[in-house]
């Protein structure tokens, strides 16, 4: 592993994305959530998807030039078309908007249908709180996970996020519905390292900790077994609803890659008409207090809270470590020759 | 166990809250809702609370007079204050205001704080699918579970209900944060039978099937260990936001029995202003039929989806069947003299 720093980083990315056709301004904004999730230690969504996304560019399975085109607004609830567009600047625009509709209204909620992945939720969730914004996020994808009762792969794993403002530091939870993610196996694999409870289930049906077991059959176990498995099938529901867009089932039949096609959705809350900012911020700080007081297990883990790990890792200056094949990959892709 | 028909638990139920001091018209909501449970398998939150209830209005420790106040109105977001008065009329207030908001502005939101239990939260959002509205749901509660990483009773298990019309059947999802209830735990104990799966820890703090060993602890386990407890805690700090009303650790100050003193959350969608209603429909059959195709586990579950048991549970026309002991106790509350 080698070491870079988030300037260098965005530089980089952003190149590559100049290349593969994006704006100045799409690939600015792309490069700079890539980069962030890169340091808040999501690499899976951040460095090591540039080389997938410039491939699903080249492909034409993500349109640099699809529109993020309003087709419904019926007040504080307005609906998008992504038309295939690029997900992540969509769901920035999609996150400000829904910010707007919640000074107006008290809340206000974006949905989108036919758009593209939007990498790391939880970066919507943060642009929420950064602006002193409450919110609840989720998108749909295509089937990567059974459903409870099913061997084979046959819901999204639906990442949902919610945020909610802190004084010393906001809630940030980014939970997709699978216990594990595939790119986690893959990491604890090539550790040689077993997952830390089941994560999926072994070739003779048998729920297995071995994380390549469960490659090869693919079949990731849903968070709480059959809780993560309905709560994937609602989420997915709701946004199909509230964007007019595709369901999993319907995301599946497009077959241009993950994401493509999916159905977000994008709620927001303005604590300010909610009581006030600072009773918001206060009462998340004596949450995390009372939190903070519990007695410990006999894991000797602290107790933590959604968004704690990302809140540190931002506040901790030091170099953003890359896996050094994908970094030279990147470079290639920006036009550099990596010294390697 | 003895088999009774829904009239007969609603008749006696009616007569056990008219004593207990509900005005006719809370008593007939009330009974209704709590038979419906019983009907549809929830007795924990049905006929096997009413002695509770009969107690906490006994202590003062909810108010039959407790009114339904409106505090704030945001245009589709309304907040109220429920005085600690009875949380199942409240919260069917609450979606019914929400679903007059929903047929206004597309969405509507209604937060009541300051209210006590609203039983089983699945009441509510099938209130919504009956009218042909989708619907998000929650509460918080007092802590009765660990965070993850302590040992002792920290946060809520904050039920999550999801709902969206169906053309054969409605979606609808009610989830606790944790793996089971301790209503579950007892029912297996008494039984002598051992949980499918890890629902808490045992005295030495490992994991285990034991549900008797979990009831000695109090440690049950959050739905999918950390996922559940973040999920826990931020629907906790959303419902304190949205209601300006009390989060988890503040309802444990008021130690006034379970449930008492929590905020909750009612956000109703209008499908017949989101592509229609029959679009809506077809999308969730479309959805049902593709999950019941996926090829079958090894365990011989069938593929399931939120609200398929209940529904198929009220399209059988079978008696109910109650605990004779409960069931005695409540007609002994309701005045009768019970055969026994």
């Amino acid at each position: 592993m080698i070491s870079v720093t988030l300037e260098t980083l965005q530089d980089v990315i952003e190149r590559a994305l100049r290349r593969a056709g994006l704006t100045p301004e799409d690939a600015t904004v792309c490069a700079r959530v890539h980069a962030e999730s890169t340091r808040d230690g999501v690499s899976s969504h951040g460095l090591d998807r540039i080389p997938r996304l410039v491939d699903y560019l080249a492909r034409g399975w993500v349109d640099p030039q699809g529109a993020f085109e309003s087709v419904q607004a019926l007040g504080a609830l307005e609906v998008y078309d992504g038309h295939l567009g690029l997900g992540v600047p969509h769901a920035m625009r999609a996150t400000e908007r829904a910010i707007a509709l919640a000074r107006q209204h008290g809340m206000g909620l974006v949905a989108v249908r036919n758009t593209t992945h939007w990498m790391r939720g939880g970066t919507y969730g943060w642009q929420a709180v950064e602006q002193g914004m409450a919110a609840i996020m989720w998108t749909n994808t295509e089937s990567c996970m059974p459903a409870w009762g099913a061997s084979e792969q046959s819901i999204g794993n639906n990442p949902l996020v919610m945020a909610v403002p802190g004084g010393r530091a906001p809630l940030v939870l980014d939970m997709a519905m699978s216990q594990f993610s595939y790119g986690r196996l893959g990491v604890l694999k090539e550790r040689g390292e077993q997952l830390p409870v089941a994560g999926g289930f072994d070739d003779s049906g048998q729920l297995t900790c071995d994380p390549q077991a469960i490659q090869v059959t693919r079949r990731i176990l849903p968070t709480g077994y059959w809780k993560g498995s309905g709560l994937a099938i609602l989420l997915d529901a709701m946004a199909a609803l509230l964007s007019q867009g595709r369901a999993t089932h319907e995301i599946d039949t497009v077959e241009r890659g993950s994401g493509t096609g999916s159905s977000q959705v994008f709620m927001v809350f303005d604590p300010d008409q909610l009581g006030g900012i600072d009773a918001c911020r206060a009462m998340v700080d004596d949450m995390t207090a009372h939190l903070s007081k519990a007695a410990p297990d006999e894991s000797g883990r602290a107790v933590r809270w959604p968004g704690a790990s990302t809140f540190h890792r931002r506040h901790d200056s030091a170099d953003i470590v890359v896996n050094p094949d994908i970094w030279s990959q990147v470079q290639r892709l920006a036009g550099d020759r990596p010294r390697s």
